[in-house]
């Protein structure tokens, strides 16, 4: 029994095959292409499956289901990704499309719920906040193995508390939002509002780390962003484990001792989860769409 | 098929008898006497309920079961009261020693996750974060008629969501937390900086309804405070409903209008719950400790 994989980004579609055990047998990477319109993506998704369907067959492991994680506001229950601004879509019933093309069973799901899934299942825990922090930040609280969804299908938007009243401006209209504070583009923009250059997130952790005291006091002030976002989310939703991931987690013990520290510093009589970098990498929401594809057959 | 509900607070203490179809066929109030010390108080406690029990025995109708809400950290599944400041107890097994005292199966919760139960019953919505705003602020997230304790049974700290970086000094130690900004005794303090005088937050609120300046400009600051609060709990979990009580909730139209508003302003793009006045006062502990025993019968 084999299942397949897909976990559609702004940049690129990864996807795998995915055998009974869990253990990818198969991956690849496509461009995502988004510049061509959501339609054209579309197609690729189904491209794509169909191909790795074809080829999974032909190896003799005929592919039981399909897991599709994809970006943006999904209603998992009705199959339809509602709302994307990276791929630009609105209302496309994903789920039918794929289960028409590709004849199997399908389920979708949004990317950060999906990678939750993944990492919470390698964590070991039963209840963690994966937060992934790359050019935005978003979360997903997995409780015995299920993604906590709110009422709306809305929850995790962690990167929408709000941290530093009259703050920087986020994308979302309000200011001082952790994602305009505390996302990989904020560091890369705060960093750039003092030196006056332009360079990556990775690149001021790694001046940070070194001791440059210009990237230092960028990267302290985020790291104090995040431990208040954190903060807020462990004192109301008390998860055991915060798994970090997307590009900031990258930095490694640079990001993680201060954060560790500061959020330490906070914790009061307040539970004090347990912070530890995602293990997955940027393959969490291809992992998490293989286990809703299993959950399937 | 009757059961006995006790509310503790740290000034009185709340029961009543409910009976099959929920209705509270009897009620009363006793002082806590926490004065006296925890000992004495689990002592009344006890009193309370045997006291109870055999009045209604009396009356013909023999009690089944026993809700107990008390105010702290309470593991329920063990029914031990582990921490109150309130009542000054620690590690206090009160569901084995009012089994043995009264005799009746005896189900243990914390105060606020009672009420949150009970309001969340009323409100008819199957997702509800109740937020009672008094002395302190906290909150219960109930979802499906259970409430989301968290992994180490600490979650619902909303009072400890950080709002203002540097701000007022809390009780936990930290600064800017909700409560140190907003609760009713935040609403006292800040009025009585700039106006000089002791008066309670129902005054403030009223003088603010009037047009008074310097309390209107006080419980704007409260109110924008609440808003970020509750704006950033929405982000996170996404409740259908927000139920807000406690004692800051009895200033009606003064509270909710602006509050509404304040909250709109923040939604953007994020789920905007239904914000509504708590229906029970503070009986709301009370009835969800008999919602409590009758789940065990």
């Amino acid at each position: 029994m084999s299942v397949l994989a897909v976990d559609l980004g702004g940049t690129s579609l990864k996807c795998a095959l995915v055998d009974a055990t869990g253990a990818v047998t198969w991956a690849g990477r496509h461009p995502t292409g988004r510049e061509r319109g959501p339609a054209a993506v579309v197609a690729t998704v189904l491209d794509v499956l169909v191909s790795m369907r074809d080829r999974a067959a032909a190896g003799g492991s005929v592919p039981r289901a399909v897991g599709l994680a994809v970006p943006g506001l999904v209603d998992a229950t009705a199959g339809v990704a509602l709302w994307s601004v990276n791929v630009g879509w609105r209302d496309v019933p994903l789920r039918a499309l794929v289960e028409e093309r590709v004849g199997l069973p399908t389920a979708l799901s949004n990317d950060v719920r999906a990678g939750g899934l993944a990492e919470a299942r390698v964590s070991g825990s039963d209840d963690v906040l994966f937060v992934p922090i790359g050019t935005g930040i978003a979360s997903a609280h997995v409780v015995g193995g299920s993604v906590v969804t709110g009422a709306s299908g809305a929850a995790g938007e962690l990167g929408h508390v709000m941290v530093r009243p009259g703050g920087r401006t986020c994308g979302c209209g309000r200011r001082g939002c952790l994602e305009a504070e505390a996302s990989a583009s904020a560091v890369e923009a705060r960093y750039r509002e003092v030196a006056g250059d332009a360079v990556t997130a990775a690149e001021v952790a790694r001046l940070a780390g070194e001791g440059d005291p210009v990237a230092a006091g960028v990267w302290g002030d985020v790291v104090e962003a995040l431990a208040d976002g954190l903060g807020s989310a462990a004192a109301l939703v008390d998860p055991q484990v915060i798994v970090v991931g997307g590009g900031l987690a990258q930095a490694g013990d640079t990001l993680f001792t201060p954060l560790r520290a500061a959020l330490g510093a906070r914790s009061s009589f307040l539970p004090a989860p347990t912070i530890v970098p995602a293990a997955l990498g940027d393959e969490a929401g291809c992992h998490g769409a293989a286990l809703l594809a299993r959950a399937l057959v």
